[in-house]
């Protein structure tokens, strides 16, 4: 997939409104700027809750949603199960009514395509959309960190391990993570945070919180008492599915144990300590 | 359904093609000139046979072709059956090549933009799109006339015969048919070009000859027999079902009996006479 297939399988997504699929080739093709990244139908969860988003400019925080009379974002709870659900605090929302005529609503998606060019000008140092280069681990080396903004979500679990010191080329060889090459202590963990076979996973609305559990009661307890024994902080991409239906790590961030929090009626309970990650050559 | 909707309903149709949207969508937004017409996957006749083009721009005689490695535009037999096929014999086809990048592509796309309104500006009196009146027989009673070039389609065969001098209030009354109110010796005919129940009808490639027969030999006889015995003229407007699925009738010409064609095997043979033909208002 390059540049070019992904934005045409974004645009040609399946539209659930009549008049969003309009608006958002409208918006694309006006702004005309192949250095801004946009997806569409977006999962986010916001503080009102969970929601879809019609349009998303990771690189803008800036999501669109086309308003239409008697239309509700129905979210299906099974796409939602292993969904990248992105938490949008913060974020700009421009609702757009599409209840107006043809001229007007042409004239309120102007008026939207100047406030994205306005919202990247005022970016100091905007980093221009390099598909090929998003899902690279180099990119990511050269950069020297990993940073929850940076919107970083890789193909394999191996492209996501190798941006930390050491070139693996096995693929799929790890249940549930690997041990950090450079930095005692750490484990590149690439968690289901949804319920998957035994375990009952979780993360909180604001991503600040992990909740990890075994369902069968005995082995929850010697998987607790065994973690809590051995210490460590997990550099954290989770398993999600693209919006394309692609299995993607997406990375959360860094996380450590919540000794308070954790017991064996919650889990284990990992809390958020850094939204940047360090990222090591191999050399 | 407004202008506005049927944009949307054109644009969002289901591509066949993977980046048939992408470049639709494009050429159109870039465009952005609500004035010029378009519809996507018009069925043509050319010299060369019949194809399916990706977009079409009515009052400019402009096709686009979307060419993608490996794929061909297949016509499905039963859609073409009842489809509005127009002759497209003379008109400009504008291939596009989509085996490139995204940024060549974009320039490709902006050429045909460019293309489509000097074509616009060459037109001395160029007709803007006015999607309300382009259906309304009070909008051809004030011009005139009805001219093959104006793309003519109504929704019911009573505003297509309300052209004609007399206003029809029932709906869906006649068979084939109703005589002209105002010129003797012609009937406004709404037939089937396809065959259908006990008809087999066709329209040349061309659309110069209908070829109308009943295939019970005994009716047929009586009916080709019944019709030399009464000469009159046809204007027709074939029923058609448009590319958004809806049933239309199709403005295609005045047509008169041949009678060196017309005998039992062929079955009737109408020649067009002419592209044009008055309108009356009812007064």
């Amino acid at each position: 997939m390059n540049k070019l297939e992904f934005i045409c399988r974004q645009l040609a997504k399946a539209s659930s409104k009549k008049y969003e699929h309009y608006v958002v080739t409208r918006i694309w093709h006006l702004l005309n700027d192949i250095d801004i990244k946009f997806v569409t139908q977006q999962y986010v969860v916001r503080p009102e809750g969970r929601a879809l988003t019609d349009m998303y400019f990771p690189q803008l925080f800036i999501h669109i949603e086309i308003d239409e009379l008697h239309h509700k974002n129905q979210i299906d709870a099974d796409s939602l199960r292993e969904a990248d659900i992105i938490n949008a605090t913060g974020h700009e929302l421009i609702r757009v009514d599409v209840t107006q005529e043809l001229e007007s609503l042409n004239r309120t998606i102007d008026a939207i395509v100047d406030k994205i060019r306005d919202a990247k000008a005022a970016i100091t140092e905007f980093k221009r959309w390099d598909f090929e280069a998003e899902q690279n681990p180099a990119t990511y080396i050269l950069r020297g960190t990993i940073n929850l903004n940076d919107d970083v979500a890789f193909r394999t679990m191996v492209d996501a391990a190798n941006c930390f010191g050491k070139i693996y080329k096995e693929k799929g060889i790890w249940k549930g993570g690997v041990f950090h090459p450079k930095e005692v202590g750490k484990l590149i963990w690439f968690p289901k945070l949804y319920p998957n076979k035994e375990w009952i996973n979780s993360i909180s609305n604001d991503e600040d919180y992990i909740y990890e559990k075994n369902s069968i009661e005995k082995e929850a307890i010697k998987h607790i008492d065994g973690t809590k024994a051995s210490p460590h902080t997990r550099i954290v991409f989770a398993r999600v599915r693209s919006n394309l239906g692609d299995i993607m790590y997406r990375f959360k961030g860094e996380y450590e144990l919540d000794y308070n929090k954790t017991n064996y009626e919650n889990g284990l309970v990992w809390r958020r300590i850094s939204k940047t990650v360090k990222t090591y050559s191999s050399n």
